[in-house]
Parts: structure tokens; sequence; C-alpha cells
């Protein structure tokens, strides 16, 4: 086990209907220093890639974003959840339909600041059905720039997210992909990946 | 002048209605070497104050909240806001009324990451009226913990928060107060604060 399944392991809830609470360490309450460890191991990973951008969407993206921006030296960009679309300049936007919560948010980011020279890491803390992160391919496509990586925290394998971004050809590196999870005998699988 | 005033004599934009606006780094791209020295000042200002955690706001505090609990060693926690509460847990509640968007959010934050011993500095991007200032002491104060201190990145010093905190008698730190600004002749006027 890597040092975030281990912390999962240590630290996290599963709930009932395959929910797995990490909020006293990742979404809620954050614990810089694993949050660095996140960044450091997206850079080492991304390293080669001239990373120029960090892309996420707020709220909990945003943490892992900046651990992983001042290891690139690079600016972080966040994606604002909108209902009502603010007019103020130019956006890009994409509609996202939330599986959590049964609703559709507007995705925006500001044309300024994404163009065709970016060479982008998007990167947020979950990956389920991934709604949120194809909003954030598409607008980082309609800018012109170059998605070079995905980077996820956790990602919960037995949903689609994954699979769909993989099939598109999308570099996704999650830390921790949880195969299955067990309410019942508090018990919680993960995929075998690359050692951490 | 310090660090922050120059920066958004550089990169801010003076809209009408007194809108500043400082997206281009620090509230949508975020410049993480600014973070940074906006984390170490205000380590500085309160570095005797045992602060054992940084409590904000989603989504543009938590970045400087991460900036700065790197510097004290603590945790981040950040408040929610949400239309529907989610009663998943306790939970510190504080309704709170937004002047920008003319409508109430509840904020919330859960019972397990407050507690009568923590030592609380606050921290956020702005401060204009102070609305979600104090929701975040009276979710602080619910939980019998200490405020701390209130750290902002820049204050709106002709709008009514500033005053209303300093009255109330908490420690409120602001790297830059806008006295005036006025976007005809694009000019910003900063208050006399204490050298950075």
């Amino acid at each position: 086990m890597n040092f975030l399944e281990e912390r999962i392991i240590k630290d996290g809830t599963i709930k009932p209907n395959n929910v797995l609470k990490v909020d006293s360490f990742l979404n809620h309450q954050m614990d810089i220093e694993l949050m660095d460890r996140i960044g450091e191991e997206f850079y080492n990973r991304f390293k080669d890639c001239d990373i120029t951008k960090v892309l996420t969407i707020e709220a909990s993206g945003i943490a892992i974003a900046c651990s992983v921006a001042r290891c690139f030296n690079v600016p972080v960009v966040f994606a604002k959840k909108s209902k009502s679309i603010n007019i103020d300049g130019e956006m890009y936007i994409a509609e996202v339909e939330s599986f959590t919560h049964k609703n559709t948010n507007s995705v925006i980011v500001s044309k300024r600041f994404l163009n065709e020279n970016d060479r982008v890491l998007i990167v947020d803390d979950f990956l389920a059905n991934g709604c949120a992160m194809q909003g954030l391919i598409k607008i980082t496509e309609s800018a012109g720039a170059t998605v070079m990586g995905l980077g996820i925290a956790i990602e919960k394998g037995f949903q689609i997210g994954g699979r769909v971004l993989r099939n598109l050809g999308y570099r996704l590196e999650s830390l921790a992909i949880v195969e299955s999870m067990d309410h019942e005998t508090n018990t919680i699988k993960f995929r075998e990946t690359v050692a951490v």
C-alpha cells in the first residue's frame, strides 16, 4: 500500500451506498503535509510534461492543486461552479451533471487564463463518474490548450469515470483506486497500482 | 506599499461600482508564490498565538489557508456553503447573508473538526461587509474554540466589515486595505498600515 492508501485505511470511514468519507484529512479538514506529498507524487509522475498550468475545480481540488503547482512553479486555475453564469468578460463554459447532487452546474473558466500554448495538468481529489473531469477537459480543449494528464487522489474504480477517461486516451494517474468497499465488514480493497 | 498592494496596482482591475478584480493572481488564477508570501506574513503576525487550526470558507480562501497552515504546521478546515443542509453527523451551522450574491447560504463545519481546545486563525481572501467572516466566527465560538485572529488579504476599507469586526474586539489583520478606488481615473488608494 502507498501512503495515501494507508491513510485511507487509517482515517477514512466507509459509509453505506459506497460512500467513502475522507473529510478528516482530504476534503473538509485538510492535512497539509499529506497534500504536499500528493503534490510531489503528481510532480514526479508528470515532471517531463512541461506543465504550464494546473487546473482544478472548486472547492476540494484547490488544496491539492496548490501543492502540485508549487512543485512545477506554475499558476493554479480553479474552475468555478455557477448556476447563474456571470458574463463579465468571456468565459469557457461546460455544463456538468453532478451524480452526487443530482443537478447540473455550469463550470466556468475565464478565457484570460487558458490559451493554446498551455500544457495543462488537471487535478482533483475524487474521481467517480468523471463528470467534473469531463467538464475540465472540455474547457481546456475549448481553449486550444493541451491536456497533458489527469491527476486524481482517490478514484472509485467501481464507477465509470476512470474507464471512460482512459478509453478516451487521457493519461490518468490515480494515487489510490478503490476497487470495492464494504460498509458491513468495514473493509476496502485497492486496485494494484505502481508503488508510490 | 507592501508586496500585496504593489501586486494589486500592477495586476488588479478596477471595475465600476467598487468592484476590484484580482482574479489573475488571487481568486481564479492563483500565483502560488504570492499565496506563500501571504501565508508567511500571517504567520509572522500571529506566530505567538499558539494557533491549532486555520479556518476558512470555500472556495477562494482555501489557497491562502493552506499556505498559512503550512507555516504553523496545523490542519486547515474549510467551511462549506450549502443551500440544503446535509445532516450527516453533527454540524456547526451559521446562516450567512451574501451581499454580493443577494442570497443566504448555510455555512457548515463538522463538529468533529473544531473543539474547545482549538485556537483558531480565520483567513479569507476578501473582506467587504464581513458576512462570511461573521459566520466563521459564530461557528468557531459555537465549538467553544477561541478566535485568535482574523487574517484577510484584501479589505475593502470603505465597506463596513472591518469596522464591525474591530469594534467587536477581534484582532483583524488585513494585508491591503483599499480606502477608495475610482474606475474612471483607474486609481486606488490604500490605508496606511504597518509595513510588510
